[in-house]
């Protein structure tokens, strides 16, 4: 478990030392708490205002690498900060690591926020941790969150849904647990009349494109990338489907994909191959 | 257009009278602008702080007739406040009235804040809106929210992707165009390992059942239901695919089926046909 361990004062209170040396007090008592809070796509704005009230009243924050400073520092001055995903050149703590560490901490009394990148039950694995605290007896909630598909369309002007072109919307993940190709139903994704939201996917772009094509969707099927969807350097960019692998090719940050007709609704006017994309960063404007 | 038509004053400047016959004044030269903004489920601490702050400095929000009062409270007290599904009775205003509405108010220079339930782009026909405001050249923004869906996912403790158990999540609307049976693609939607949220499905829900059924799905198939999610007077059962359509019998208000494995972690202990769900509508912990 990061960070320091907690002891006892005298007073027969539990103290728990945070990284900076300080000491913070809270009666035995007290019932700790998790809360697996949705911090949005990234943009502090784009936080609900229950996730701002929870995340300044906290005692712990748990958060991963990604989670930006400017959500961070919304945190109270005493709040002590759990990164368990520091160790970028090591394994990052496991989901189960970090699953006992959310139930240590709110059996020591402490109110514990478990900040999760856009919403906790969209590929957030929210529910494998609600799942240890229920088992260990631990009071559990949920607070949703925006998720970063829905500030991807919003930010590229592609609605998710829309009369007369996608009637529905699925949300999947790129990201192969072998490491290979996503195992995924194809036959149902390719079809027309949905949009298609692909999570974790750069790297595997090329590998969705083909199989979704094999499967009966045009090449020429309308595409949207959003890197680092809400934040300053947010970039967007035009493609199709047939052109996928080469369009995410420069890019290395966090990126939602939207395939389906709507994305031929998106502002962002130029073609990956025509226009250098970080050109459009600023454009979120849809007049 | 409902409310008082905008005049303008003899000092050159454009006045619009609201409801309460206050006059305010604004520049000509101010150029309008629409906010397509996601108000959440409802519970006004769901939105985004970018969401209450557009809606406290907004001069007019063209607003629902769910829109709960508490979130329109938060609107300026010189803001004019547009309810476009007001006339119960008759026909809400047709969604070109609402375009044509939103256009000629940023025209007049106006900031417009088009509150939208959930997300503007997920079942919010904000794509419709955003479109209307391109093709008359008015600037226009789209701010995510906390769809309903994720809501009911969070209130229910049933994770919409879960390791094991849901791979990919898809969000239908239940509401068919005809007042019939809506048109899905029921061979895809019956598969397992995903799920399926639908939206506006109430009165169609034994219809989606059955159709969902007859294509694979096992009537075992575990299913949350949930009720004005985020709000005071929330409701949640438990069920399965073969009880949906008597489950749901009870209900009036705007509900969200969750169809998947996942709704077996739900923590909505009884089912719908042994309890009345009205005495779980406090249980919003997942210990």
């Amino acid at each position: 478990m990061p960070g320091k361990s907690p002891s006892r004062s005298r007073a027969g209170r539990l103290v728990v030392l945070d990284g900076a040396g300080r000491g913070r007090s809270r009666a035995r008592k007290d019932k700790g708490v998790v809360w697996l809070v949705g911090a949005g796509p990234g943009d502090p704005d784009l936080m609900t205002v229950k996730a701002v009230r929870l995340l300044q009243g906290a005692d712990v924050v748990v958060h991963d690498r990604l989670t930006p400073q400017p959500i961070l520092d919304l945190a109270g001055a005493d709040a002590r900060l759990i990164d368990v995903g520091k160790r970028k050149s090591r394994h990052t703590l496991p989901q189960e690591g970090i699953n006992e560490l959310l139930v240590g901490l709110a059996l020591q009394g402490l109110k514990v926020v478990r900040l999760k990148g856009g919403d906790p039950f969209i590929f957030g694995r929210g529910g494998e941790e609600m799942s240890a605290c229920r088992a260990a007896g631990v009071e559990c909630h949920v607070v949703p969150g925006v998720s970063a598909g829905l500030a991807a369309g919003a930010a590229s002007g592609a609605p998710l849904t829309h009369r007369g072109l996608a009637q529905s919307v699925t949300f999947v993940t790129g990201h192969a647990a072998s490491g290979g190709e996503p195992d995924l139903d194809w036959a149902s994704l390719a079809r027309v009349n949905q949009t298609v939201v692909i999570y974790m996917g750069l790297s595997t772009a090329g590998r969705i494109a083909t199989r979704l094509i094999e499967a009966g969707r045009a090449p020429s099927t309308p595409a949207v990338v959003v890197e680092s969807a809400s934040l300053p350097h947010e970039r967007r960019l035009a493609t199709t489907l047939g052109r996928l692998e080469e369009s995410v090719a420069g890019l290395d940050g966090p990126a939602i994909l939207i395939v389906g007709e709507v994305a031929a609704l998106a502002d962002v006017e130029h073609q990956a191959k025509d226009k250098d994309p970080r050109q459009h960063g600023d454009e979120r404007k849809h007049a």
